[in-house]
């Protein structure tokens, strides 16, 4: 079912379908945590309906905010979505699979790149057996790794990568980071409350930085 | 100034100089934090004036505890901790550089590696004019990659390593760890009130394990 939704922000509109996925507090968190500069140039890879460019559009100064989305249903929302906010000068999507990231931006042209992929494992959990949602959901047809890969793909030098993702993939995140001088520089947990462990992160990491690790207070929201 | 501190534990006693480094909170959360069984052998690197293995002694049926210290004026104050809490069957300290673990134990001996390494930075901070406090708090004799590296040389293959430490350095502990396959397993974050951010880490380690992390909720302590 369709439904125009009002973001409660700038006078932004978003139309989900809820027979795909739907943009949820993961992205609003990740969108609230993520920063972006005047003239800068931000890609939101797996971007679903588009909602992170959209609600980053309006908190920022970024020049030109673009998504990549590999589900064509999805990215068909995404253009309604840019649309019916008046941003089609500044938000831009583009229909392909983030392995071919390097198709459509160039090497290190990227100043901000954030991503709130499929974060649930592929062979573990309840998997929707609708595909689309699937696809969203689970590290099905990307993965952490492919993730990271393309975020380094075409970040500049000294830019900056945000993403949110499960909490006790933490390790791994660091390790994959690190691994391509994608230097880890705040992270922020999130937690249902302060008695609880951490469900989510936060995570910011900076191309070619030096160690230097700033921990955040956690955030509690019930996720 | 010598005193002598009733540890509020099964009738544990402690003497502390307050001229030396005088066990913190950090070491109390470690060994609350820390895990033993029967029959294992125990290992504290940097020991100070042995309060992990004292109080690893109570809390566990540990077989064998042993703490290494290289300043020798806290290794005679373990000494006397370990005689005056009648321990001397269980609990053994060496004075010795943790870089010549394998003199004392042989690779792969031990079941559990704890510690508490001084954690301030060699080269900032306030670093206390006294040199035995000094090497106490700071990374001037040892440091992070020493810490991981005497661990992984004693720890036999399936076993424990746990460690207190600032929680800033947390990407830099994740990545020494893994890199010498020690997989961290459980993570808890020590903060003063649920909106700081954390000021240190516990971190459980298995040497061998595949990658699947805990995390724990936060403690909440004025450190």
């Amino acid at each position: 079912m369709i439904r125009t939704e009002d973001l409660g922000i700038a006078n932004l509109k978003f139309i989900q379908d809820s027979d795909l996925f739907c943009f949820g507090t993961d992205s609003v968190l990740l969108s609230d945590f993520a920063r972006a500069s005047h003239s800068d140039v931000v890609v939101d890879l797996c971007t679903g309906g588009g909602i992170i460019p959209i609600l980053m559009s309006a908190k920022t100064k970024a020049k030109k905010l673009y998504g990549i989305e590999l589900q064509s249903c999805s990215y068909d929302l995404a253009v309604q979505n840019i649309a019916i906010n008046g941003l089609r000068e500044r938000v831009e999507v583009i229909c392909d699979d983030i392995a071919n990231v390097l198709s459509h931006f160039k090497s290190g042209s990227a100043d901000v790149v954030t991503c709130n992929p499929p974060y649930m494992s592929a062979d573990s959990g309840f998997k929707n057996p609708d595909e689309p949602l699937a696809i969203a959901r689970h590290e099905i047809r990307t993965n952490l790794v492919g993730v990271v890969d393309a975020a380094d793909k075409i970040l500049k030098y000294g830019g900056h990568f945000y993403m949110v993702h499960r909490a006790d993939r933490l390790c791994d995140i660091i390790w994959e980071l690190r691994s391509r001088k994608l230097e880890p520089k705040r992270i922020r947990f999130v937690q249902g409350s302060p008695d609880k462990s951490a469900k989510l992160i936060l995570i910011e990491a900076m191309k070619g930085a030096a160690p230097s690790l700033k921990l955040e207070p956690p955030v509690f929201v019930n996720i």
